[in-house]
């Protein structure tokens, strides 16, 4: 079977696909992206996460209140109540990047990918805006989705 | 003089910077991001946005409307009024990405590349939004300022 | 039974009716709504939909976009999950008006005929944001619900 | 010279339109609009506003509280600080028809025509919500500009 | 066994709770809080809510659209759908104080204290908003939970 | 002069006022508030601040987000741009009490106390919100305006 864009009629319009004969079973996704900066910049993050101006829990707040706002940001996503909502940052001095992971899980009839994926860009754009005093050449790249369960089109890993 | 994390006080606790004292002068910002895809998709997107299935003229409207949430997103984010939206995209089929720029201008105390760098983020993910059923592992890189105009810390532009 | 209006109390305060006892059933409303303009309104509106600046792409995005707003613009509405967001638009250039059928779907335990009315009214007023540079006459009309399914009061529909 | 639609570009892509160039004057617009209903409804709705179910104040309050949503809601809407607003009904009862006023000014680059307009929408659809247990098929009618004072294109009032 | 913030996994990192495997049952709180204000203003509301100016009759409509926006002003709230938002006020003129009860339910996975606590808060602080041309020196006070039924840790009610 | 509403026109009716007359001046307004907890909950949220579960941190983020939703929340609030939110917080654990206070200040036409105060409670819910796996029996007290510059009311102090 030839794949197609679900969110167009045939006439090619835009629609909220119909999502009532799907199954409501618990689905979950994980994203992830990275924010490449300064090694100035890296430090001082690093730092103020221990000790004062704690830049990844404000990121990891924004991420997390973003996650709930997916279906106003993005036009043909469904609004759904979502089960869970988690954030992970890795900081890596040496490679000069912080990455954010983003695991999301519903309970319903459509899945959570969009709302992990929000959640990183959200996340990582706040660590630029608290950043960008110092250094405005930060790049945030890579953001992807890792890993989605549940659902009719069953469990996608990222290779 | 030593740069520093200007959303955090001495104490380091998160604030909204005060920009009372700045000069209300013409500010803009250009910011850029991509996504990459396959072939399938790529072609997709292309045929449809002068035939059916308009993916980009969406992700447009997305991404314009975003640039106006950016201070309900980005915590520290000042509240501003913009003068001017644009967003524009090249496609490039050979090297399977679609590229998004987004163009900002305010007239105020401060400038608007949260705003741009939120509308290539939310275009680029509205375009992941209607593709994914094509196509999941679509990968959103490369959101960066190119340029910034106005205020006191002046022109800055990528190199 | 005499009948009342049951978003107030006996005492005449506002209230979100209780809908626990209510049945979660399959509901959906379809709403209708017309907006008249000039000819040569009209007929920017008809070509630019075929070749460049896609007025009615625009507005079916702003009104599906509504759609998941409606209980934050209408005090006493219930905030719910939607199935499905639809809609469609009708070109009468003799008759110089277009006409907006919106149709909206959920499961759950309140009907969605708010949410069909919103997205037509917003579908029309973005039409008339972009076609007023030309034409500030236009006027919106009979905005009405067409037919409603589900529910304990059972299916309506406009005679 | 000929018009055109001034949200879009010239090769038909959508805008915020640049407002930096235009002067910050007073600039503000009336607006109209009637729903019509069945004699036991707008009897009701009469009735209520002086005893119980104030059903127009709480249109009022709706209708104050959307004006302020308008750039979220129309996409290509400038985001702007309005001075006033005030909402005023009048109930037709031989006609069977509630009509309501919304008169928006503010002191900017934009005028605020799509505010009141909104304003008038939102009024009107949340009479229909506090209706709509006695009385579905309510007609919302006649919404339009009435007066635009302000601004480089002067003063336009309907004839 | 020693209590712990939920809202914070083991390492410190702030988390929406998994809620998944709760059960769905019906849930409900009540809050109430007080608003102390000038022998002047209490008169000016209650005289007002019986003939003009009523400023009860708003502060209710806040409240219960506050009720729905709780989720996006708590960052680590649930969205879930509500079924009913109740909210009286008592005027208390010897004693100079309006007191706010807000009652919530919802059938879900997780209760609604706190959309019955943001009810009380937000309408008390429309309260204020209304009455403070009058009177600046207003107090609002004793918000807190009265009543929470339903879910695994059962009933709770202060004594 | 005897002293009104100036939220209700002379017929009752609320209305957004007309601030266009008013100069656009520096503005700002200070408002504090408490929440009282057990003696086992403040020890919890003390340490956290220094150590892991960062309940102070998070309350702050939350408090500065919610000084922008202002007139999104109060309903006749104008929508105004903000120049510095600043969220301080006082741990007296032998009172078994957390102060919360809020600065805010804006260069325009109205005041900032509605935004000040929106900040302290919502701020202090949040707080509320963390530790109610905990304790349920916290109280929220003495949310009041402490200080108000600015605007032709002039300078407005709490004795």
């Amino acid at each position: 079977m030839k794949k197609s864009f679900t969110h167009f009629t045939k006439s090619g319009d835009a629609q909220m696909v119909d999502i009532y004969d799907k199954d409501i079973t618990e689905r979950m996704a994980v994203a992830s992206g990275k924010i490449y900066m300064s090694n100035a910049s890296i430090e001082m993050v690093r730092d103020g996460t221990h000790k004062k101006g704690d830049v990844l829990g404000i990121a990891r707040i924004a991420g997390i209140t973003a996650s709930k706002k997916t279906p106003d940001l993005i036009p043909l996503c469904h609004n759904i109540e979502l089960s869970s909502v988690n954030i992970d940052f890795e900081v890596n001095t040496p490679k000069k990047y912080i990455e954010c992971f983003a695991t999301v899980s519903c309970c319903g009839r459509t899945g959570v990918e969009m709302e992990a994926l929000t959640s990183v860009q959200i996340s990582l754009l706040t660590i630029y805006d608290m950043c960008k005093s110092v250094d405005r050449g930060m790049i945030i790249s890579d953001i992807k989705l890792e890993l989605k369960k549940g659902g009719a089109s069953g469990e996608w890993e990222r290779k």
